[in-house]
C-alpha cells in the first residue's frame, strides 16, 4: 500500500509520516505528526486553540456537516462518517479540548489549526472503530475527514461559527450592564443635577436621565452586534483551495452547508462569488469595528462614572463607586474607581486588537488572506475581554452605585447655567450679560435678574422648577 | 434697548459685539463677530468648513427646517421666516459658500461653526429684508437663527445630513469601480491562470474570476454603506444643549425633524433618548469603521494588481497595468503601477484617519462630545479621498488593463498545483509523492503520473481539461 | 539628435515628449510633461508639494549638490552647474514655490515630485542661459538635472533635509510653550492645592508645581526631538536606483553629501548600507512616533488644564482659562476650554498620521518603499500642525492663565488626604480608620486625631504646615 | 494594640483584615487580602505578573533598595532589614513566582501588584524571622516592606526594570538574527539577480547585497533599542504618591537610587522633576515605538522572503524557503512560507500593542496615569513575543534558506533594467527608446544596441559586466 502518511507503534510513543519526512508522537496524543510539527514551529501568542471553546467547537460542527454531505453523496461511506460523528460529538462533550494544542497565532492561513482538528477527529474516530491511533489507513485524516474540503474554506467557516457560538456570551453581557444601567437610571430619575457640556456647567438634568442614556447608548450596541453577526452567516464551504471548488462534487457546497446550518442552528448561506469569498476578512473587518465601537462606549461611560465620583472631598462628588480594594499602599482611606480604570484598559486594548485585525485584513494577497489566524484570534480575545470586562463593571460598580443627592442639588443651586432657561424670556443678550455679571460678582443669577425686574416672580418660579428645565415645556406668553 | 450684541458701521467695516466685548467686522463679510474670532483661534488644518460643500448646505438645511417648525409654533414670524427661507436657497444655490470660514478643526463642539452659519444666514437674510448686516435687532442671529436649537443638536444633526450628501458620490464612484472590475470579469473569462495562496502556486482558475471577486468585495460595500448610513439618519434635532430639549416646545423636535426630512429629501428621525443622542459618536465610529473596511478592500485590490503586473520580465507579468507616467528619472523605459501605489496611499490614510475618530470619539465627557469637530473632519475627507481615489483607479488603470494570456498559460501547464485535481483519484497520500518528485526532478506531474501508470489516460485528460479544474466536477468512478 | 524629449514652441504652450508621448504644456509653466503628467494623475490630498516650503527647498538644495559633484568629477559642464546653482537660488529666494504643483500623495515612490523639481530647475536654468523654456537640449532634466541621482535616493535625501529644515520651527514653538508653562510655575509656586491620582483627591502640592510639570515633560521633547533628528542625517544619496550606486563615479556619493552638508548647513552622512538605506523607513517611523509621544504629552496636559477648569461653579474651579470666544449658542455667558480641546484634536490627528505612515513603512518592498509620499506628507503635516497647535496654546491660552487661591486653599482645608501626612507617627492602620471615620462622619481628619489624642498638637501643627507637605521632611521622633 | 490588619489564623486559612473588612485567606498562599481582593477584582487578560519572571524579579528587587534605604536612615530596623532581604533573596531565586496572582490588566494604577509584592515578600520575611504568615504586627505589608514608598514611585520603577533586565533577551535574538542574515549575505555574496522597485524590474545587485541589507537594517535597531532604554533608567523614586516626596526624608530618594542602581546592575538616575517623572508616560511611548519600528522592519523583511520565494514554478523563485510543515490539507506536496507569515502576525500584533500603550499614555490625568498596568502589559508582552518570533525566524527559517542561482541569473539575462547602465554613454532618451523597442517586440537591450552601433562592443561587454553593475564605477570616455 503505497499510503506514505503511515505509522508505526512504538514504545514511546507511535512513528507517523509526512511530506517532510518522520516523527514520533506521544501514544496518548490525539492529534498526529502536522499537528506536532506545528506545535515546535510556533510558540508566540502563547495562547492555544483550546483556550476558546467555541473555536474547537467550531471546528468539530464544520467537520461533520462536510462528512454528512460526503456521506449522502457516496463519498465517504457509513463507516467512517458514523465515527467522525462519535469522535465529534465526545469532542462537543468537552473531552478532548486539550488535544487542540496549536498556537492561535500560526503561519499557513489556519492549516495547522484545521490538521490539529483532522488529526484529533480522527484518531478519536479510529478508536471507536476499535483500530489504534495513528492507523490511517482506516480512516485518513486528509483522505476522509478532510475530504471535499480545503484549510482554506473550512478554517474560515469554523471561525465564523466560533464568533457566531461566542457572541451570544458577549450580548447577555451587554445586555445585562444596560439593565444595571437602566435600573440606576430609575433609581435615580428624581435626582437633579447639573449637566455639563465640554466639562463646563450646562443646563439641568436629572441623575437618572444621565445614567439611561448610558442604558441607551449599550442598547443599540446589542441591536448592531446582532445585525452584524449576519454578516458572518456568509460561508465560503465548498469553495476548497481557491473557491473554484476544485475537488468537490457540483451538490456538495450546497450540502455542506445545510448540514452545517441543521446541526449548528445557525442559518448559513453559501457566499455568491466563492473565490471572493476565499480571500476576503471584510465581514472580520466590521465585526472587530463593531467591538471597538462597544469598546469606545464603555471607555467613555467609565470615563464619565470616574468623572462624577471624583472627590470624596475635593472634585464633583455627584456619585460614589462601591469600594472594591483599599486604594493605596501609602495614602490611607484612599478609594479608587479601580473597576472602570479596569474597563478603560480592556477598551484601548480591544481598539489595539482592532488595529492588527485591519492590518491582517490589508495583508491579504492573491486568492487567501494568511493572516488570518491572527485575524481569528483578535476577534476572539476581544469578545472575551469584553464580556469579562461588562460583567465586572456590572457586578463590582455599576450596582452599587449611590448618589449624593445633597450634593448634586447644591450645585445646581449655585450653578450660573440655569440662567438658559430663561432665555426665550429676556433674551440672548440680556441673559449673557447677567451670567457675566453673575460670574464676576460671585451673586446668584436668580437674584440679579430679580433686582432688575426683568420678568414677574411667577413666571421665574415656574420657569426654574427642576421639573420645568429637564424637558421641553411650552413656552410662557 | 439691551442687546449686548449691536453693530456699528464705520468706514473700514462694522463694529460687532459679543459676551467678549466689540470687534471690527470686515464690510464685506457675512460672518459675524463670533465666526471671526473662531477664525483667529483655530488656523489648524488649514482647510476650511467651504472645502465641504456638503456640510455647507447641511447647515442651512438644518436652519430652514428649524425655523419652518418655530414659525409654525408661532414662535418665530413670517417675516423672519421667510428671510431666513430665502437666505438658505441663496445658499444652497451656492453663492455664499466662501463665508464659510471657519478652520473644520476648532475647539467648542462646533459651536464655531454654528456660530458661522447662524450669522452668515443672518446677514444674508437681513440684506434681503432690506436691512444693513449687522442690524442684529431685526434678525439675531442666536435669538432667531438658532431659536429652538444649540451647536449640540444642530451641529451634530448638520453633520450627519452632510455625509448622507456626500454618500452618494462614494457610492457612485464604488460602484463604478466594481462595473470596472466586472467588465474586466467578462473579458477575461477564458484566461486560465494559476491561483496562489500564501503566494504559492495552488490551482487553476481564470483570470475572470480573479477581477470577477474584486467586482463582488466591492459590491457587498455598497449595500453595507447603504445599510450603515441608516444610523446616520437618526438625529437629535430637539434636544438643545444637552438633549433635555431646555428653551423648546413639546411640539418642536418632531416637528423641526419633519421639516428636515421634508427639505432633505432623507428620512430622517428622532433619537429616542435625546440625551443619549446628545454625545453619543456611535454612529459615526461605525461608519468610519466601514470606510476603513472598504480602504482595506482597495488596498488588498491594488497590492493584487501589482503583484500580476510584476515585470516586464522578471516578475509575475500576467496582467500589464496601462502606463501613466514615465516610471523613473534613472531607469529608461521602465514603468510603474502608480495608481495602485496612490490608492494604497489613500487606503493608509484613511485607516489613519478612522484612528482619529476613534480617539475622538473616546474623549467624549459627560453631556458631550467635544472632538466632534475632528470627528467630522476626517470622515468628509476620507469620504472625500476615497471617492477620488476610486475615480482615478477605475479611469486611470482597471479600463486599460490587459491579459498576458501566453504567459498565464505558460505559468499553468509547468505548475505542480494541478496534481491537486487527482487527489480524489489517486489519495493524498501518492499525490504527495508526485508532487515531491516533480519538484525535485523538475520534471512535470503529468509525466510522472503517467510513468506509474496511477490512471488511464482518458481518466486523466478529463479531469485536467481546465474547464473541469476551475470548477465543482462530479467525480468519475 | 537623437533627443526623444523634444519641445516645440506653440501658440498656446510648448509640446513636450517622453516615453508615453507628447502633450501640450502651457507656456508659461516652468514645469515639464512629467509634472503635467502627474498633477493629472493625482489629485487626493488636494495638498501640493508648495504647500512645504522647506520640501520645495531641500529639493533645490539637494539638486545644487549634485550638481556640484557632478561638475567637480567632469560630467557637468561648468556653463550648465553655474545656471543649475541660479536657478536654484532663485527658488530659495521663494520665486517658483507655485510650479511645485504636483500632489503630496502620489504613486511612483516620489518620482513625480522629483521630477518636477528637475523639471523647474531644467527650466529656469535655461532661461538663464537665454534658452527658451523646454529647449532640454541645452540642460536636461534628466541627464543634466538628475545626474548621477535617481528618484530613490535623491527624494528621500530631499525629505529627510525637508524635515531638519521644519523641526526647528517646531522646537521654537516647543520651547517657547515649555517656557510659558515655566513661567506659569513661578507665578503659581505660592498656591497651595490637593494633587489627585485617580482622579481622587491624594496630597498636597502647589499648583507652581504642577504647571513646572508641563514645563518638565516638554523640555524632555526638546531634547529627544533633537537626538531623534540625527538619524534624519544619514542619507542614501549616490546610491542611485537601488542603492548599488549604479551610473555613479566611486568618488560621487561622498562629494554630493559633502556638498549638501556645506550648502544646507547640516552635517550629513552617507549610510554605511546604500541598499539598505534605500528602502528602509526606520528613521520616519522613529521620528513619527516621536510626534506622537509629544502629542500625547500635549493632549494629556490639555485634558488637565480642562479638568482643573471644570466650572465655573460646579467642577474644580483651580483655574481659569482666558476666553476667547462665546463659548454657546444657547447658553449664555458660558465660556469653553476651546484652546485645550483644539489641541486634543490636533494630538489625535497627529496620532492618526503616525498610523499612516507605520502602514506606509510596513508596506516597503524588496529595494524600495513606494509610500514614501504617504509618510513624507503625514510628517511634513504633523509637524506643521503640532507647531501651530502649540503656538495657539501659549498665546491663546497657557499665558493668560489664572490661578483661584481661594478655591485651591478651601479644597485642601476639607481634604481627607492631608491624613497621609501623619502616616510614619500614627501607622498605617490608625491613619486608615480616621480617614474613614472622617469620610462617614463628614469630620475633619485633624479634628479627629485630636479627639484621640494620638499626637501632640505640635508635631501635628508642624506636620501640617503646608510648605512640609510638599516636599521630603526628615522625620520628627 | 490598634491594629487595623491584623490576622486570625483559622482551620482553612488565616483571616486578614483591611479598610474594606476582614476576609480568609488560604493558610498557604503568601499574598493577602488585598492580593485576594485584586484577584477577585480582576480578571482580565488571564495573564498573572508571574507570567513574566523579571516584573517579578524588580518588584523585590525595588522593595529591598527601599529597605535598604529606610535602614540606613534608622527607619527600618536591622532585624526587618534582614528579613526582606532574604525574602527577596528567595523571590530572586525563582521560589515564589506562583504568588505573584494578579491580573496584569488592573485597575489602580498598579496598586494591585504593588501590594502583592509587599504581602508576599512580608509574609516570606516572617516566616523567616519565626513567625506565623499574617503576623503583620513583626512586619507589616505597608508599614514596613512599602515604607517610604506608594505604588505611584515603587511600581514605575520595578516596570522600568523590568523592561531592562528583558530588554537584553531582545537583543540577543535580535543580533543573532542579525547574524543569520549577514551569514547568508556572504553566502549569497556573488549570485547576480535583479533588483526590483515598486515590484518593477529595476537593475542588478547580487542576492548577497539583498541579505546584508536586512542584517544591516536590524543592525540599526540594536543601537536604537540600546539609546532608548537608557530613558528608561530615569526613575521616580523617592516621589511617593505625586512626586512630592510626601513622608519621605530627605535623603531616602538619593540613597533608594543607589541602592536600586547597586543592586541591579543598571546606572539608575532620579528624574530631576519627581512630579513631572510620576504622571509621564514618555518613555514609554517611545519605546514602544522602537518596537513597532522593529516590528515594521520584521514584517518588511518577511514580506520579501515570500515575495522571493514566489513559486516553486509560478513566481519569481530566486530562493527557497526550508519547508518546515505540509501547507495544505487539500493541496499535495504544497509548501508555504509559515515563518515569515507568522512573522508578519507578531509585527501586527506589536503595532496593536503599540496603540493600546499610546491611548493608555494619553489617559493619564493629574498627577497620575492609571492605565500603567495596560502599557507595562503591552511593552512586555511586545518584547516576548518579538523575540520568540526572531528565533523562530532565524531558526526554523533563514538559516536554511538557499538560493536559485540559475534562476537568478536567467532573469538578469532576459531582463530590460540592464538599460540603465548605458544611460551615462548613449544618453537618457535613446536608452528610453530602445527599452520600449525592446519591450514592444519582444527582443533584448544589448541585441538592440548593437543593432543601432550606438556603442562599441567592447565598450559594451565592459559596462554590462556584473562586477560593475553593482558597484559605482568610474565613466569610460
Amino acid at each position: 500500500m503505497a499510503d506514505t502518511i503511515q505509522v508505526q507503534q512504538q514504545a514511546n510513543g507511535r512513528r507517523e509520516k509526512d511530506l517532510l519526512g518522520e516523527a514520533l508522537v506521544p501514544s496518548d496524543a490525539y492529534y498526529g505528526i502536522q499537528t506536532q510539527r506545528a506545535q515546535k514551529n510556533f510558540d508566540l501568542s502563547g495562547v492555544h486553540v483550546s483556550h476558546f471553546p467555541q473555536l474547537v467547537e467550531a471546528l468539530a460542527l464544520v467537520k461533520l456537516a462536510c462528512a454528512k454531505a460526503n456521506n449522502a453523496l457516496g463519498l465517504l461511506d457509513d463507516t467512517k462518517t458514523s465515527a467522525i460523528e462519535k469522535a465529534v460529538k465526545t469532542i462537543l462533550a468537552g473531552e478532548y479540548h486539550d488535544q487542540f494544542v496549536v498556537d492561535m497565532i500560526q503561519g499557513g492561513a489556519g492549516t495547522s489549526t484545521n490538521m490539529n482538528a483532522n488529526e484529533v477527529i480522527a484518531n478519536i474516530a479510529l478508536e471507536q472503530m476499535g483500530h489504534a491511533k495513528g492507523e490511517y489507513r482506516y480512516l485518513h485524516p486528509n483522505n476522509d475527514v478532510n475530504m471535499s474540503q480545503s484549510t482554506n474554506d473550512a478554517y474560515p467557516t469554523a471561525v465564523r461559527l466560533s464568533i457566531l457560538l461566542k457572541h451570544g456570551v458577549l450580548v447577555k453581557a451587554l445586555s445585562s450592564l444596560r439593565d444595571a444601567f437602566a435600573a440606576k437610571g430609575d433609581e435615580f430619575a428624581d435626582v437633579i443635577k447639573m449637566g455639563r457640556t465640554q466639562l463646563q456647567d450646562a443646563v439641568p438634568m436629572t441623575l437618572g436621565q444621565e445614567f439611561k442614556s448610558f442604558a441607551s447608548t449599550l442598547s443599540e450596541d446589542i441591536d448592531r452586534i446582532a445585525g452584524l453577526s449576519e454578516l458572518l452567516k456568509e460561508i465560503n464551504l465548498g469553495g476548497t483551495a481557491i473557491g473554484t471548488g476544485i475537488n468537490t462534487d457540483p451538490e456538495y457546497a450546497k450540502m455542506a452547508v445545510n448540514h452545517l446550518s441543521e446541526i449548528s442552528g445557525f442559518e448559513f448561506k453559501r457566499a455568491s462569488d466563492l473565490v471572493e469569498a476565499s480571500s476576503d476578512m471584510g465581514a472580520f473587518v466590521l465585526f472587530s469595528g463593531m467591538l471597538k465601537r462597544l469598546a469606545v462606549k464603555l471607555s467613555k461611560i467609565s470615563n464619565d462614572l470616574r468623572l462624577l465620583s471624583m472627590g470624596p472631598r475635593c472634585g464633583l462628588s455627584e456619585i460614589n463607586l462601591p469600594a472594591q480594594q483599599p486604594g493605596s499602599s501609602i495614602m490611607p482611606g484612599k478609594i479608587n474607581p479601580v473597576i472602570p480604570e479596569a474597563v478603560n484598559q480592556v477598551a484601548y486594548q480591544v481598539i489595539g486588537n482592532d488595529l492588527a485585525v485591519t492590518m491582517g485584513a490589508e495583508a491579504g494577497q492573491l486568492q487567501l488572506n494568511a493572516m488570518e489566524p491572527l485575524i481569528t484570534y483578535n476577534i476572539l480575545e476581544s469578545i472575551r475581554m469584553l464580556t469579562q470586562a461588562m460583567d465586572m463593571l456590572k457586578n463590582r460598580c455599576v450596582r452599587g452605585i449611590t448618589a449624593n443627592r445633597d450634593r448634586c442639588q447644591e450645585l445646581v443651586d449655585q450653578s450660573i447655567g440655569i440662567i438658559t432657561a430663561v432665555v426665550p424670556y429676556i433674551g440672548y443678550e440680556n441673559s449673557t450679560r447677567i451670567a457675566k455679571a453673575a460670574l464676576e460678582s460671585g451673586r446668584g443669577v436668580l437674584e440679579l435678574i430679580r433686582e432688575e425686574e426683568l420678568m414677574s416672580e411667577d413666571a421665574l418660579q415656574n420657569i426654574l422648577k427642576p421639573s420645568n428645565m429637564i424637558n421641553p415645556q411650552r413656552r410662557h406668553h
